[in-house]
């Protein structure tokens, strides 16, 4: 190890190297069969380092998936800003939502045996759908924001749009996961969206 | 047992009550929790006329899973069928996936479970996503019909139509399992499918 690095650096990559090592094992030998003292041999680091930054196997996992959230929301924000009004922001938010299946990929299982767990686990579960009404709210906004702009009809519903748009997104999600040759997912994500943007545009 | 009642009833009653326990106990202790040895028990039936209706717990699961199924066919053909158009179809379609949302509460952890296993064997992974492709090809056909009557616009493309309803629906159907109590996911499903019309109806 580089000594000669801070140690708030050092602490910082020893992380990174925990998730990374998480990440490949469990998508490759599953949530379960994946134990803390694999994770720490992959990443070379002592139970000692394992257990400094994740109390548990669990917050490991929840670390990854707010890792994993974090880019699908930093990939939206970049497909807003510059858009010149919300229809085309969500069209452009559509389009980058490859970034989302291609991270999600070979992933399938594990998710699912994570989703396994954590429906039996209250506490596990809502910080699981966190995020889903966090996206909710977020689509919610802007669709208020074209409200506003004059770009989305004021008869829109933002809530219950938003409901159907975070819907359809996470139906697509899935059905990636679970088919990922079936289409091409990415053009479907963006043809829906066109679809859904039709009854709300005003002409 | 009534012995005065044919055989081919009480076959047919042994193999529903098999079934009927499977799911009670899948639900309740999960997939892998749940024996052949506990179904019989439940069921009241003997090892011998498990297997003679169900080589392995699996099979009996894609049983279930087909009988789940066959009951979201027979409620589409319900709905489709005394509708005046293929847009009133659809409508009315999406206004009966409450009995959908109903017949999968609770089954959550059960179903990732087996998508966990499912995920990991091809064969199993096939038989899990044929029925997804058969509604988008059930959609697909209507839709056709819809461009035939002239209630829908030529410009519409039935299979990705199809394959944009198909994942909102199944979107829906996740969020409900997820967050059951986070909308009313009947109205957001008819919403939904009234927004995704306004592009492909003729006015």
């Amino acid at each position: 190890m580089d000594t000669r690095r801070p140690i708030q650096q050092r602490s910082e990559e020893t992380r990174a190297r925990i998730m990374s090592a998480a990440g490949d094992l469990f998508a490759r030998y599953g949530y379960d069969a994946t134990g803390v003292a694999e994770i720490c041999t992959v990443a070379a680091v002592s139970k000692g380092a394992f257990y400094h930054h994740f109390p548990s196997k669990q917050a490991l996992f929840l670390a990854l998936l707010e890792e994993w959230l974090s880019d699908v929301e930093v990939n939206l924000e970049i497909a807003r800003s510059g858009a010149k009004d919300v229809p085309s922001a969500l069209l452009k938010m559509a389009g980058r939502t490859g970034h989302v299946f291609q991270a999600a990929d070979g992933r399938l299982s594990f998710f699912f045996e994570f989703w396994t767990q954590a429906s039996r686990q209250p506490a596990v579960w809502q910080a699981t759908i966190a995020p889903y009404r966090k996206y909710e709210k977020m689509i919610a906004e802007m669709i208020e924001d074209g409200i506003r702009e004059g770009s989305l009809l004021p008869a829109t519903d933002p809530q219950a749009a938003a409901k159907v748009i975070v819907g359809f997104a996470m139906g697509l999600l899935l059905q990636a996961l679970f088919d990922p040759a079936g289409a091409n997912w990415n053009e479907v994500m963006q043809r829906g969206i066109l679809m859904l943007l039709e009854g709300m545009k005003r002409r």
